[in-house]
């Protein structure tokens, strides 16, 4: 991509940090709430527990920047504690979908620790009351493997019931959550939706690039940037005018984000984005990248591209042969062309009229950091 | 128990065939629709389907009706309409706790038919796009299984989003949510961790007898009963003393469903039930039965039980020894004692004044029917 122009600096009060510092309080005073209310003088089990770990360890905090974004770019009409409690909810959610989603690719790591399934499944020997059963075949670790895949769906399940619960705890007016819940609707049905096609997209012998398209825009470029803008921008009282300019910039960028994800899960630096950098190969995940590879590929490098997808032992030395591949067909650069594209067509959609000149800086920063980011 | 005094017929609205019809209807339409509007023209699947198809294969709706017969215990004040979108939202949430549990507790039938996981699984070779992986390492039997788990989880996680839009279908008064949202906050956080407390303690080598009536009240008594009838009454505006009256007749109820449950989990007939009679002793579940039957066994049986339970190769024949053992124990005994004792505490939690006398007799019948039951 060429060298960035230089950019005004956004307003104080949009800039990223400032707009998460005060979601961020919300979501640790619940969770902080929850670990006491919620554990019946010890009867119950504390599991805000997990999802506080899971939320200290890291997280971009996406969603919620552009929630408040899309609030502020509406005009931020109506209690700024309620669209901050929206926000929070909208990553309190996300926390579910990551956590069923490493809990589906088998995922041992996600922000450089252990992920719920796994940290879950080693608490199991430490249960007050009892060793594993000495049953016939049943083995202890494969006991423990399943307990904490059943404990990682209870948790997420949690998160998702929670996400509401911090919706509703922002007292939205009843106009405003006439206004909100059909997009929210939306949105947990799109991912859903777009999860699903991607988990029967996995492992494919002939991924195609449509689906993947398809998966990109759902699981993630609805999900991640329109969805949260329109969502900010409903709350304060946005009209289709504005929702629409919004969608017009959200979705060719959130595609961007995904294929730079995509991309950094083969190409990136592990160090840096905190997961393997072999996941995405090993877990044979069809995405855009991997479909133009195999695409494009001859008939010979495309019978080895796909030994090495979703080969669960793969070695660093296999995934530099898998990348050596892809290099060849092209796909790596066919994927960087797609994201300047879309970088490109979301910030022309910026010189909507509907924008405030303001909003539309912080929202090009964000963009610069969505296609341009190493982690 | 002693045979059945005679009883009121109770009236007509309130039998539980006509309080389920129109609910039914809701739930049918709302999925009809869904399948429609979400697949974006084939692009997206059609995840109503399994959905439709859960539904289908039956289900006794207890929560549906219990939170219908609250409605009308508080006086039936609102929209009919918007109380059954109430009970059909909790009809779709447990929709989820059942595909979730399954998945969890590795079932294979529920119904009589195929477990959403098992389905999924079932359907891994017909995807559009692909013969399975030829990745070393990867057989194409597990990869199935690995998709209808995680298909599983997402179908539940889907079913839990679309609970939450049929209560906002019915167009609950901004009075009502506010009433009814901090009844469902509690209902759907406690069935979450009552599930957790189940999985931690299934398998233990010396499960808890308490232990085992705390995962009873908040997985079972409360979820099923108490909370059903509060959310109906609290819709149609209810205050504490009836909601406090409801509970004294419910939790009491709901424990000896459950328990009755633990029973026909080990010695009920599959043709009734639907459930293969070896399942909850394969899957070596807590239950008070068992943790009362561990108790008062000697050392012997009590290792020939520990033996059997948690073995997922248990034949008929281990299975029946294992009955002999927990009726030896006298457990089975106990069990049906406090099935009595609080089948007698609900009917007299039900002299209240401010319960309804037609209420009062329909919720008697209800009872006869949850703590007699043979399916």
């Amino acid at each position: 991509m060429a060298p960035l122009p230089p950019r005004p600096a956004p307003s104080p009060v949009l800039e990223p940090h400032r707009l998460k510092e005060p979601v961020e309080r919300i979501l640790t005073d619940f969770l902080a709430t929850k670990a006491e209310t919620t554990t019946v003088g010890g009867r119950l089990p504390n599991l805000a527990l997990p999802l506080q770990e899971f939320l200290a360890a890291g997280g971009k905090r996406i969603r919620p920047v552009f929630a408040m974004i899309g609030w502020h770019a509406a005009g931020g009409v109506g209690s700024v504690d309620t669209a901050r409690h929206l926000a929070a909810s909208l990553e309190l959610f996300h926390v579910c979908a990551l956590i069923h989603d490493d809990l589906m690719d088998r995922s041992d790591t996600r922000r450089g620790r252990p992920t719920v399934h796994r940290a879950q499944a080693g608490t199991y020997d430490r249960r007050p009351s009892g060793s594993p059963p000495g049953s016939p075949g049943e083995d202890p670790a494969v006991a423990a493997d399943r307990f904490g895949e059943g404990a990682a769906i209870l948790i997420g399940d949690l998160a998702l019931v929670w996400s509401d619960e911090l919706l509703h705890a922002g007292r939205p007016t009843p106009g405003q959550l006439a206004r909100v819940l059909p997009l929210l609707d939306e949105m947990r049905t799109e991912v859903t939706l777009g999860q699903y096609l991607d988990l029967a997209h996995t492992g494919c012998a002939r991924p195609e690039v449509e689906t993947a398209l398809t998966v990109l825009r759902y699981k993630t470029a609805k999900y991640t940037v329109e969805r949260p803008l329109q969502l900010g921008a409903a709350l304060a009282g946005a009209e289709p005018p504005l929702l629409d300019a919004l969608s017009a910039y959200a979705v060719p960028l959130g595609e961007a984000f995904q294929l730079r994800d995509d991309l950094l899960g083969v190409f990136g630096d592990p160090d840096l984005t905190g997961k393997p950098v072999l996941d995405d190969l090993r877990g044979g995940k069809a995405t855009v990248l991997v479909a133009l590879a195999l695409q494009r590929a001859t008939h010979a490098q495309a019978d080895r591209l796909r030994f090495f997808l979703g080969c669960r032992t793969l070695t660093e030395d296999q995934a530099d042969a898998a990348r050596r591949i892809i290099e060849a067909t092209g796909a790596h650069h066919a994927v960087d062309r797609m994201i300047t594209d879309r970088y490109e067509e979301a910030l022309a959609a910026l010189e909507s009229p509907f924008i405030d000149p303001a909003v539309t800086d912080a929202l090009r920063l964000l963009a610069d950091q969505s296609a341009r980011r190493r982690t």
